[in-house]
């Protein structure tokens, strides 16, 4: 781990990403030494620090990468976290805060080597999303609802699928969502809440230029009993298909079909880049 | 500073304080070597961490609350931090994490000995509140919502007015709110948003004990337009009467009448216990 370029493991307890959550972070998997997706990965976070106004060096974040993978295993996930630093009064940030600039190597999670081929099983959770339309998007430090939600799923889950407090199906714990609804290719929109994932932006382009185009939709619980495929994805797992979705009054059984095929192609395209 | 009962000044990166949000916090004002509201706080802090199944042990944080009041100044500000500490895989806690303990002592802000008497300007924030049922009421670490409304009130503003989405008057950046329409005092309901504010709980428990019920209600914008008096509370700065409330259309002039003077006193009254 290097803390603003060097060698450690601890911050001060006056970090504005420890008080307040304010900060942001990137989760990025590396495949032979290579940090896949990163220019996606790179803009969503200078696009958020530019929206929080956190400075962001981008040159001294790529020198800290470089040193970290030279001295890191080849295959693993690379942890970005940038937050405003310390200072100011209360919540409004102080002038001259020194951005925080946090870089870990990870061991890949078990799971990436799980569930995928054959697909998993998942659940809505009962732990509301957060609705807020200028931090959506946005994956930002505070996750409390996406913790809270986490611990719903010791109970054979692989995921769960989160909606809003109105009822808006938005995206897995840590992952988003695509289903086949009435033959289309659809995602749920992003404008209240969720986290904008790299793996679905790329989704979302590799499908439109092949002449699959996603909508973008509303979408409620009810919707998915309808859907004929479903998968998740996530830029450090892939695609993963979803092959039982378990609600209150019903469990829907999904095959993985052409579609979801088409994303694991897809997928498998930009990791064999590596 | 003490963490986990001990000096320091930093804490781990691992902490999910950090990584997540995945903790809450009480600020305190101290008087004369005491914790003021301490029974109203330390019952907030213990229902959240049920609430989250953070294991919060009370014993300990009295120590640790003993130990700083008496190496700290008479007067100022302690701030509780709880966390989840570290461990767990992602969002996912793991099942032998240990809560970390931090209590830091504060001078007070200016503000404390600025606007109060004769009352302050708010506008209402652009930023929207986060929306989200089971966190609505907690201190929770993510404040982020909070801290970009804060950085709206650089022109004269002392507070601003908070709204959701869907536009429903929920608080300040850093207080709660209070407000005379049509005779009757009334408070937003804190159904899906907003801090369960300490001055909050104490002034309704107070008013409704003198016969002046307050009614928690649903609010929108248009409904303070109709205010006779407001104010904004907390427990550290305790009642700040609004005289003038600045929206896009119009600006509001408010006198400071005999309910905020109740109000006032009710404060006066408890901080004068210490």
């Amino acid at each position: 781990m290097l803390i603003n370029g060097e060698p450690g493991q601890t911050i001060p307890v006056s970090d504005r990403g420890f008080h307040y959550g304010d900060g942001v972070f990137e989760t990025i998997r590396v495949i032979n030494k290579q940090l896949s997706f990163w220019p996606l990965h790179q803009r969503r976070l200078a696009n958020a620090c530019t929206l929080l106004a956190i400075t962001l060096d981008l040159v001294a974040l790529q020198g800290d990468l470089d040193k970290l993978l030279t001295q890191s295993p080849a295959n693993g996930i690379v942890k970005i976290i940038i937050t405003r630093g310390s200072g100011g009064r209360g919540y409004a940030p102080g002038l001259s805060s020194a951005t925080t600039r946090i870089v870990q190597f990870h061991e890949l999670p078990p799971a990436n080597n799980g569930p995928t081929a054959d697909g998993i099983r998942v659940k809505f959770c009962q732990q509301p999303l957060s609705v807020n339309s200028t931090l959506s998007g946005l994956k930002y430090l505070g996750r409390l609802d996406l913790v809270l939600a986490s611990m719903e799923l010791d109970d054979g889950f692989d995921e769960g699928i989160m909606t809003t407090d109105s009822g808006q199906v938005i995206e897995g714990t840590r992952s988003n969502l695509f289903a086949v609804i009435d033959g289309e290719l659809v995602t749920p929109n992003l404008r209240n809440a969720g986290v904008a994932g790299v793996m679905r932006e790329y989704l979302m382009e590799r499908f439109a230029s092949t002449g699959n185009p996603v909508q973008e939709l509303d979408l409620e619980r009810e919707d998915l009993s309808n859907a004929s495929e479903m998968f998740l994805c996530n830029s450090v797992f892939g695609v993963w298909p979803v092959v039982e979705l378990v609600s209150q009054n019903q469990i829907l059984k999904l095959e993985i079909g052409s579609i979801t095929g088409l994303a694991l192609e897809f997928q498998d395209e930009e990791f064999r880049l590596y």
